[in-house]
């Protein structure tokens, strides 16, 4: 597992995500040179004193230079702007991926700043914590998850075959998927959860003083998995709700058609009906238990 | 902390609570005699074999007898009809507690059942797993949680000092509460944050079957935590729901008002907003940690 995919691999963003990837690459592709390119000089500094890059920069156009692989790893609301200043600075053949929880956004906003003769291969490590920036990653956090990848029609198969690679090297499951498919099924399994968590840590957060104090005290009933959820980077997820509306509102409907039907079956203490639907949701955990994501 | 409280408790109910205060009692008092009563005999046929009690009964009445505390832990909707079937064969300055995540209800069902000279104090361990039954018991689920003990008008101090005395043994810490504001925080906290796990996981579990497959894959993004509330035993939750009817229906408004208000805002593209409110939820993550419930 110590294959040498690539020479010289740009980190656009050096986040828990960005600075994970830098870890299991010194780990598993020891010759592989990172450069990191970040716009704060304190995210820079962080990803020096923790040795795990060999460069850094604030210029994007600069880290790309000589790059064989380049992986946009910053909140999606920057993409555009940073695909705009690197696309001219590539070198022939680079291939360009990108950690994004959405993906027709990103085709949308990198696809058109790549020249030809530069390969994009949009891709999706699912994978995280609550914690971001440079000192929250480690190199096991994409051990035995999936990485779902998005073969665009232009893409060429070697340029897939290196993305998978590197993300198989870093202890990942790859999968290929379309982006219109990828979106839904993130929609569900990660978008709604986190929107649901934020709304309901801020519905505590309103209460009043005498009872808010206590929320925190007896968090241990259920609520504090929530909380963590809705500690996860503002930034991130204002990017991925903005960039992924569609899919998100499809099932924020479909819960909430759902929430309503058991508050009707509670106002109406309609026993049999919650005790079926609490039921089944059982064996969804298992599915999940088998399939060893748990 | 192997201080001798009680000689002979009987707990009505030996699931993932009652069985683990049967092991920790174990633990922390092994003098005192434990009978575990249950309406199933392949419970108790589990608690045998894990000789975790003394005794065991499917008569409740027969329990009671002789004992010093006894611990209701069934589901809520069994209460009333325990609490008359004991109420005869309790004996003079037995007290009686339970461990039922709502007071008002359970005030109300089991008070009336018990004669003049034994005293009733109505608890609530904050604590518990997604997994239920016997086997699933153990003696550490207490430590560092909190227990809400609900003292009544005309409960002695004494059988408040002794059924504090046995939570703090087992390492919770104690506080005191009003039954109608226990009903509120543990809506917030426990009812609410369940009611929504149940509902998304069951929202995935009626997508469209290429969807759904793909949502176990991929559980890891935030829906995971879902499925393990979610997988909470149906009876009890069931009983919750019915039980703390008002409160729970309270929160879930003010939940779907601020849910409805973030919706707006991802419709409308509103930036500002969704940051400054995803911002905000992490404070509280911070103070759960602060107070050690994390």
């Amino acid at each position: 597992m110590s294959e040498h995919l690539f020479d010289r691999v740009a980190l656009i963003g050096i986040g828990l995500i960005g600075s994970s990837l830098a870890r299991a690459l010194r780990q598993h592709s020891p010759q592989t040179r990172i450069v990191a390119c970040a716009r704060r000089a304190a995210t820079l500094a962080a990803a020096r004193r923790l040795a795990i890059v060999d460069e850094t920069t604030d210029d994007p156009a600069a880290a790309v230079r000589d790059a064989d692989l380049v992986v946009l790893a910053t909140p999606l609301s920057a993409y555009a702007e940073i695909a705009a200043r690197i696309g001219s600075s590539l070198k022939p053949g680079a291939i360009v991926t990108d950690v994004g929880s959405v993906k027709e956004a990103v085709i949308r906003d990198v696809r058109p700043h790549l020249p030809p003769g530069v390969e994009f291969v949009p891709g999706h490590p699912v994978a995280g914590t609550e914690h971001s920036g440079p000192e929250a990653g480690f190199a096991e956090l994409f051990r035995d998850r999936w990485c779902i990848l998005i073969p665009l029609p232009d893409t060429g198969p070697d340029a897939i075959a290196k993305v998978r690679g590197m993300w198989e090297q870093v202890g990942m499951r790859v999968t290929m998927m379309d982006a219109d498919h990828h979106d839904k099924v993130l929609a569900m399994t990660s978008h709604l959860p986190h929107l649901i968590a934020y709304t309901i840590v801020g519905t505590a957060n309103d209460l009043e003083d005498d009872l808010k104090s206590e929320v925190i005290a007896f968090s241990a009933g259920g609520f504090r998995d929530f909380t963590r959820i809705a500690a996860s980077d503002p930034v991130m997820w204002r990017d991925i709700f903005l960039n992924n509306r569609e899919a998100v509102l499809e099932m924020l409907q479909r819960f909430s058609e759902d929430l309503t039907a058991l508050q009707r079956a509670i106002r109406r203490g309609e026993a049999d009906t919650l005790q079926a639907r609490f039921t089944r949701t059982r064996a969804i955990r298992r599915s999940i238990i088998e399939a060893k994501q748990a």
